[in-house]
Protein backbone atom coordinates (compact mmCIF):
# COMPACT_ATOMS: atom_id res chain seq x y z
CA UNK A 1 0.00 0.00 0.00
CA UNK A 2 3.15 2.37 -0.53
CA UNK A 3 3.04 4.77 -2.89
CA UNK A 4 6.58 5.72 -4.22
CA UNK A 5 7.58 8.77 -5.26
CA UNK A 6 10.26 9.13 -7.82
CA UNK A 7 11.65 10.86 -10.76
CA UNK A 8 10.32 14.19 -9.86
CA UNK A 9 11.27 15.37 -12.71
CA UNK A 10 9.52 13.07 -15.27
CA UNK A 11 6.25 14.15 -13.18
CA UNK A 12 6.58 17.83 -12.83
CA UNK A 13 5.68 17.59 -16.91
CA UNK A 14 2.29 16.42 -15.68
CA UNK A 15 0.41 19.48 -16.00
CA UNK A 16 -3.37 20.97 -14.61
CA UNK A 17 -5.79 21.28 -16.74
CA UNK A 18 -8.33 23.59 -15.34
CA UNK A 19 -12.32 23.36 -16.03
CA UNK A 20 -11.67 20.64 -17.83
CA UNK A 21 -14.06 18.27 -19.23
CA UNK A 22 -16.12 20.56 -17.16
CA UNK A 23 -16.11 23.82 -15.11
CA UNK A 24 -14.83 23.11 -11.53
CA UNK A 25 -12.68 20.05 -12.56
CA UNK A 26 -8.94 20.60 -13.03
CA UNK A 27 -7.46 17.48 -15.12
CA UNK A 28 -4.06 16.40 -14.80
CA UNK A 29 -2.14 15.89 -18.41
CA UNK A 30 0.23 13.20 -18.69
CA UNK A 31 0.82 13.76 -21.89
CA UNK A 32 3.73 15.88 -21.95
CA UNK A 33 5.32 12.85 -19.58
CA UNK A 34 4.01 10.21 -22.63
CA UNK A 35 5.92 12.45 -25.24
CA UNK A 36 9.20 12.50 -23.40
CA UNK A 37 11.14 8.88 -24.25
CA UNK A 38 13.53 8.71 -21.44
CA UNK A 39 10.37 9.73 -18.93
CA UNK A 40 8.23 6.87 -20.97
CA UNK A 41 10.55 4.81 -20.18
CA UNK A 42 11.16 5.66 -16.32
CA UNK A 43 7.97 5.17 -15.60
CA UNK A 44 7.24 2.03 -17.11
CA UNK A 45 10.28 1.04 -15.49
CA UNK A 46 9.05 2.17 -12.04
CA UNK A 47 5.73 0.20 -12.43
CA UNK A 48 7.93 -2.86 -13.57
CA UNK A 49 10.32 -2.64 -10.04
CA UNK A 50 6.72 -2.33 -7.75
CA UNK A 51 5.47 -5.22 -9.69
CA UNK A 52 8.74 -7.38 -8.55
CA UNK A 53 8.92 -5.90 -5.16
CA UNK A 54 5.52 -6.38 -4.25
CA UNK A 55 5.76 -9.95 -5.77
CA UNK A 56 2.57 -9.11 -8.12
CA UNK A 57 3.57 -11.50 -10.20
CA UNK A 58 0.69 -11.01 -12.76
CA UNK A 59 -0.04 -13.60 -15.47
CA UNK A 60 -2.11 -11.16 -17.57
CA UNK A 61 -2.41 -7.42 -17.89
CA UNK A 62 -6.09 -5.66 -18.48
CA UNK A 63 -6.87 -1.99 -18.61
CA UNK A 64 -9.82 0.01 -19.15
CA UNK A 65 -9.48 2.34 -22.03
CA UNK A 66 -7.77 4.25 -23.52
CA UNK A 67 -5.12 6.02 -21.52
CA UNK A 68 -4.60 2.34 -19.78
CA UNK A 69 -3.84 1.24 -22.73
CA UNK A 70 -0.91 3.22 -23.51
CA UNK A 71 0.87 2.22 -19.60
CA UNK A 72 -1.12 -1.11 -19.53
CA UNK A 73 0.58 -2.40 -23.19
CA UNK A 74 4.30 -1.11 -21.93
CA UNK A 75 4.08 -2.71 -18.93
CA UNK A 76 2.84 -6.21 -20.74
CA UNK A 77 5.34 -5.85 -22.86
CA UNK A 78 8.13 -4.90 -20.53
CA UNK A 79 7.23 -8.08 -17.99
CA UNK A 80 6.70 -10.71 -20.95
CA UNK A 81 2.95 -11.31 -20.45
CA UNK A 82 -0.28 -10.69 -22.16
CA UNK A 83 -2.71 -7.84 -22.44
CA UNK A 84 -6.70 -7.65 -21.73
CA UNK A 85 -8.15 -4.76 -23.13
CA UNK A 86 -11.63 -3.31 -21.29
CA UNK A 87 -13.52 -1.61 -23.35
CA UNK A 88 -16.64 0.94 -23.33
CA UNK A 89 -20.07 -0.38 -24.14
CA UNK A 90 -20.47 -2.11 -27.49
CA UNK A 91 -16.65 -1.98 -28.63
CA UNK A 92 -15.45 -5.41 -28.75
CA UNK A 93 -16.89 -7.50 -31.19
CA UNK A 94 -16.83 -11.21 -29.66
CA UNK A 95 -19.17 -12.60 -26.66
CA UNK A 96 -18.76 -9.96 -23.52
CA UNK A 97 -19.14 -9.69 -19.90
CA UNK A 98 -20.55 -6.45 -18.79
CA UNK A 99 -20.46 -4.72 -15.38
CA UNK A 100 -22.06 -1.12 -14.97
CA UNK A 101 -21.12 1.40 -12.16
CA UNK A 102 -22.24 4.68 -11.00
CA UNK A 103 -21.00 7.93 -12.10
CA UNK A 104 -22.24 11.59 -10.42
CA UNK A 105 -24.92 11.44 -12.91
CA UNK A 106 -26.48 8.63 -14.32
CA UNK A 107 -24.59 4.89 -15.41
CA UNK A 108 -21.54 3.55 -17.64
CA UNK A 109 -20.27 0.21 -18.16
CA UNK A 110 -16.95 -1.88 -18.85
CA UNK A 111 -16.81 -5.14 -20.93
CA UNK A 112 -14.57 -7.85 -21.29
CA UNK A 113 -14.49 -10.62 -23.79
CA UNK A 114 -15.93 -13.95 -22.40
CA UNK A 115 -12.85 -16.00 -23.40
CA UNK A 116 -10.16 -12.75 -22.70
CA UNK A 117 -9.00 -14.71 -19.37
CA UNK A 118 -8.88 -17.98 -17.69
CA UNK A 119 -9.78 -18.99 -14.40
CA UNK A 120 -7.36 -18.90 -11.80
CA UNK A 121 -4.83 -16.61 -13.99
CA UNK A 122 -2.94 -13.60 -12.20
CA UNK A 123 -4.68 -10.32 -13.42
CA UNK A 124 -3.06 -6.56 -12.93
CA UNK A 125 -5.34 -3.80 -13.70
CA UNK A 126 -3.60 -1.09 -14.55
CA UNK A 127 -4.74 2.40 -15.46
CA UNK A 128 -2.99 6.07 -15.41
CA UNK A 129 -5.24 7.73 -12.64
CA UNK A 130 -6.85 6.81 -9.26
CA UNK A 131 -9.50 9.03 -9.04
CA UNK A 132 -12.57 7.64 -7.28
CA UNK A 133 -12.36 4.02 -8.14
CA UNK A 134 -15.30 3.84 -9.58
CA UNK A 135 -13.97 2.76 -13.17
CA UNK A 136 -11.32 0.12 -11.42
CA UNK A 137 -13.83 -1.13 -9.29
CA UNK A 138 -15.84 -2.58 -11.91
CA UNK A 139 -12.87 -3.73 -13.56
CA UNK A 140 -12.04 -5.69 -10.98
CA UNK A 141 -15.40 -7.57 -10.58
CA UNK A 142 -15.03 -7.80 -14.65
CA UNK A 143 -11.71 -9.89 -13.99
CA UNK A 144 -13.60 -11.38 -10.73
CA UNK A 145 -16.54 -13.04 -12.86
CA UNK A 146 -13.68 -14.59 -14.72
CA UNK A 147 -12.94 -16.72 -11.41
CA UNK A 148 -9.37 -15.02 -11.96
CA UNK A 149 -7.71 -12.84 -9.72
CA UNK A 150 -6.47 -9.63 -9.19
CA UNK A 151 -3.33 -9.04 -8.21
CA UNK A 152 -3.47 -5.66 -7.84
CA UNK A 153 -4.39 -2.43 -9.15
CA UNK A 154 -1.62 0.00 -10.62
CA UNK A 155 -1.44 3.80 -11.08
CA UNK A 156 0.51 6.16 -12.52
CA UNK A 157 -1.31 9.11 -10.35
CA UNK A 158 -3.29 8.84 -7.80
CA UNK A 159 -5.86 11.82 -6.16
CA UNK A 160 -5.49 11.13 -2.74
CA UNK A 161 -8.23 13.60 -1.75
CA UNK A 162 -10.53 11.42 -3.72
CA UNK A 163 -10.68 8.72 -1.67
CA UNK A 164 -10.69 5.95 -4.71
CA UNK A 165 -7.61 3.49 -2.71
CA UNK A 166 -10.65 2.92 -0.19
CA UNK A 167 -12.64 1.56 -2.90
CA UNK A 168 -10.40 -0.63 -3.67
CA UNK A 169 -9.23 -1.80 -0.27
CA UNK A 170 -9.87 -5.69 -1.35
CA UNK A 171 -6.92 -5.56 -3.65
CA UNK A 172 -3.14 -4.28 -3.13
CA UNK A 173 -3.85 -0.76 -4.76
CA UNK A 174 -0.17 1.56 -5.77
CA UNK A 175 0.37 4.29 -7.39
CA UNK A 176 4.06 6.20 -8.85
CA UNK A 177 3.23 9.70 -7.46
CA UNK A 178 0.27 10.94 -4.68
CA UNK A 179 -1.22 14.18 -4.86
CA UNK A 180 -4.25 15.78 -2.76
CA UNK B 1 7.09 -1.03 -48.33
CA UNK B 2 7.24 -4.79 -48.07
CA UNK B 3 4.83 -6.52 -46.26
CA UNK B 4 6.53 -9.54 -43.93
CA UNK B 5 4.62 -12.77 -43.11
CA UNK B 6 6.02 -14.32 -39.85
CA UNK B 7 5.26 -16.02 -36.50
CA UNK B 8 1.84 -17.48 -38.19
CA UNK B 9 1.18 -19.18 -35.20
CA UNK B 10 0.66 -16.14 -33.46
CA UNK B 11 -1.09 -14.84 -36.68
CA UNK B 12 -3.95 -17.75 -36.44
CA UNK B 13 -4.51 -16.30 -33.21
CA UNK B 14 -6.51 -13.29 -34.89
CA UNK B 15 -9.99 -14.48 -35.74
CA UNK B 16 -13.15 -13.09 -38.11
CA UNK B 17 -16.04 -11.88 -36.34
CA UNK B 18 -18.53 -12.07 -38.83
CA UNK B 19 -21.30 -9.08 -38.99
CA UNK B 20 -19.46 -6.48 -36.79
CA UNK B 21 -19.78 -3.54 -35.96
CA UNK B 22 -22.18 -4.09 -39.14
CA UNK B 23 -24.02 -6.81 -40.92
CA UNK B 24 -21.74 -7.53 -44.04
CA UNK B 25 -18.60 -6.91 -42.41
CA UNK B 26 -16.06 -9.34 -41.38
CA UNK B 27 -14.08 -7.87 -38.41
CA UNK B 28 -10.52 -8.47 -37.41
CA UNK B 29 -10.10 -9.28 -34.05
CA UNK B 30 -6.52 -9.33 -32.76
CA UNK B 31 -7.24 -9.52 -28.60
CA UNK B 32 -6.31 -13.61 -28.67
CA UNK B 33 -2.94 -12.19 -30.33
CA UNK B 34 -2.78 -9.29 -27.68
CA UNK B 35 -3.46 -11.60 -24.57
CA UNK B 36 -0.81 -14.52 -25.46
CA UNK B 37 2.50 -13.18 -23.93
CA UNK B 38 4.92 -14.98 -26.50
CA UNK B 39 2.98 -13.38 -29.26
CA UNK B 40 2.46 -9.72 -27.62
CA UNK B 41 6.25 -9.59 -27.29
CA UNK B 42 7.24 -10.98 -31.13
CA UNK B 43 4.68 -8.51 -32.46
CA UNK B 44 6.33 -5.79 -30.80
CA UNK B 45 10.07 -7.06 -31.44
CA UNK B 46 8.72 -7.99 -35.25
CA UNK B 47 7.42 -4.03 -35.69
CA UNK B 48 11.09 -3.03 -34.13
CA UNK B 49 13.00 -5.05 -36.51
CA UNK B 50 11.24 -3.14 -39.67
CA UNK B 51 11.77 0.24 -37.72
CA UNK B 52 15.47 -1.01 -37.99
CA UNK B 53 15.41 -3.06 -41.38
CA UNK B 54 14.25 -0.02 -43.00
CA UNK B 55 16.30 2.56 -41.07
CA UNK B 56 12.79 4.72 -40.17
CA UNK B 57 14.52 6.41 -36.78
CA UNK B 58 11.65 7.60 -35.30
CA UNK B 59 11.81 10.21 -32.72
CA UNK B 60 7.98 9.71 -31.74
CA UNK B 61 5.42 7.42 -32.08
CA UNK B 62 2.17 8.64 -32.90
CA UNK B 63 -1.22 6.55 -32.49
CA UNK B 64 -4.53 6.95 -33.02
CA UNK B 65 -6.80 5.58 -30.37
CA UNK B 66 -7.72 2.89 -28.92
CA UNK B 67 -6.04 -0.10 -30.26
CA UNK B 68 -3.30 1.91 -31.71
CA UNK B 69 -2.53 2.69 -28.16
CA UNK B 70 -1.74 -0.88 -27.27
CA UNK B 71 1.00 -1.08 -30.37
CA UNK B 72 1.89 2.01 -30.49
CA UNK B 73 3.09 2.23 -26.64
CA UNK B 74 4.67 -0.74 -26.08
CA UNK B 75 6.92 -0.04 -29.01
CA UNK B 76 7.92 3.37 -27.94
CA UNK B 77 9.16 1.27 -24.97
CA UNK B 78 10.54 -1.67 -26.77
CA UNK B 79 12.76 1.82 -28.74
CA UNK B 80 13.08 4.36 -25.67
CA UNK B 81 10.77 6.79 -27.55
CA UNK B 82 8.13 9.22 -26.90
CA UNK B 83 4.75 8.19 -27.29
CA UNK B 84 1.78 10.68 -28.36
CA UNK B 85 -1.95 10.08 -28.81
CA UNK B 86 -3.86 10.89 -31.35
CA UNK B 87 -7.68 11.02 -30.35
CA UNK B 88 -11.56 10.90 -31.30
CA UNK B 89 -12.98 14.94 -30.64
CA UNK B 90 -12.82 16.33 -27.44
CA UNK B 91 -10.74 14.06 -25.62
CA UNK B 92 -7.88 15.76 -25.13
CA UNK B 93 -7.85 18.32 -22.54
CA UNK B 94 -5.15 21.08 -23.76
CA UNK B 95 -5.21 22.95 -26.85
CA UNK B 96 -5.56 20.56 -30.44
CA UNK B 97 -5.17 20.88 -33.91
CA UNK B 98 -7.74 18.86 -35.50
CA UNK B 99 -8.08 17.23 -38.98
CA UNK B 100 -11.49 15.59 -40.11
CA UNK B 101 -11.90 12.74 -42.91
CA UNK B 102 -14.91 11.62 -44.41
CA UNK B 103 -16.08 8.49 -43.62
CA UNK B 104 -18.97 6.10 -45.55
CA UNK B 105 -21.47 8.25 -44.42
CA UNK B 106 -20.15 11.00 -42.64
CA UNK B 107 -17.44 12.72 -41.51
CA UNK B 108 -15.11 11.89 -38.26
CA UNK B 109 -12.14 13.71 -37.05
CA UNK B 110 -8.73 13.29 -35.02
CA UNK B 111 -6.95 15.74 -32.71
CA UNK B 112 -3.36 15.91 -31.21
CA UNK B 113 -2.52 18.62 -28.81
CA UNK B 114 -0.74 21.79 -30.89
CA UNK B 115 2.11 21.19 -28.25
CA UNK B 116 2.95 17.39 -29.09
CA UNK B 117 5.17 17.74 -31.19
CA UNK B 118 8.15 19.73 -32.29
CA UNK B 119 8.67 20.45 -35.54
CA UNK B 120 11.28 18.77 -37.40
CA UNK B 121 10.51 15.59 -35.55
CA UNK B 122 10.62 12.55 -37.26
CA UNK B 123 7.47 11.05 -36.52
CA UNK B 124 6.11 6.94 -36.71
CA UNK B 125 2.59 6.38 -37.21
CA UNK B 126 1.03 3.13 -35.33
CA UNK B 127 -2.25 1.19 -35.58
CA UNK B 128 -3.09 -2.01 -35.49
CA UNK B 129 -5.15 -2.63 -39.00
CA UNK B 130 -4.94 -0.91 -41.84
CA UNK B 131 -8.30 -0.92 -43.99
CA UNK B 132 -9.55 2.08 -46.26
CA UNK B 133 -6.16 4.66 -44.53
CA UNK B 134 -8.83 7.35 -43.93
CA UNK B 135 -8.03 7.66 -39.91
CA UNK B 136 -3.70 7.02 -40.90
CA UNK B 137 -3.88 9.82 -43.55
CA UNK B 138 -5.60 12.31 -41.36
CA UNK B 139 -2.88 11.61 -38.60
CA UNK B 140 -0.66 12.08 -40.83
CA UNK B 141 -2.03 15.35 -41.80
CA UNK B 142 -1.92 16.15 -38.44
CA UNK B 143 1.51 15.95 -37.80
CA UNK B 144 2.32 17.25 -41.10
CA UNK B 145 0.49 20.67 -39.68
CA UNK B 146 3.30 20.57 -37.12
CA UNK B 147 5.80 20.75 -39.57
CA UNK B 148 6.92 17.32 -38.69
CA UNK B 149 8.01 14.42 -40.58
CA UNK B 150 5.71 10.61 -41.49
CA UNK B 151 8.91 8.61 -41.64
CA UNK B 152 6.25 5.94 -41.84
CA UNK B 153 2.98 4.02 -41.09
CA UNK B 154 3.46 0.75 -39.26
CA UNK B 155 0.68 -2.32 -38.62
CA UNK B 156 -0.24 -5.50 -37.58
CA UNK B 157 -2.30 -6.31 -40.33
CA UNK B 158 -3.51 -4.59 -43.84
CA UNK B 159 -6.68 -5.56 -45.45
CA UNK B 160 -4.77 -5.17 -48.86
CA UNK B 161 -8.60 -5.01 -50.80
CA UNK B 162 -8.85 -1.73 -49.43
CA UNK B 163 -6.29 -0.03 -50.84
CA UNK B 164 -5.62 1.38 -48.28
CA UNK B 165 -1.79 1.55 -49.13
CA UNK B 166 -2.20 3.71 -51.96
CA UNK B 167 -3.56 6.18 -49.59
CA UNK B 168 -0.84 6.24 -47.67
CA UNK B 169 1.53 6.51 -50.81
CA UNK B 170 3.04 9.55 -49.83
CA UNK B 171 4.91 7.71 -46.89
CA UNK B 172 6.77 4.32 -45.89
CA UNK B 173 3.64 2.11 -44.94
CA UNK B 174 4.23 -1.13 -43.53
CA UNK B 175 2.38 -4.59 -42.35
CA UNK B 176 3.74 -7.81 -40.25
CA UNK B 177 0.65 -9.48 -42.12
CA UNK B 178 -1.27 -8.99 -45.80
CA UNK B 179 -4.31 -10.33 -45.70
CA UNK B 180 -7.06 -10.19 -48.71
Amino acid sequence: MTTTVLLPSCFALIRDIPDFPKPGIVFKDITPLLADGCCFQAMIEQLAAVCERERLNPDLIACPEARGFILGAALAFRLGIGFVPIRKPNKLPHDKARVEYALEYGVDAVEMHRDAIAPGRRVLLVDDLLATGGTMAACAQLVETHAAQVVGCLFLLELAGLSGRERLAAYPTHALLSVV
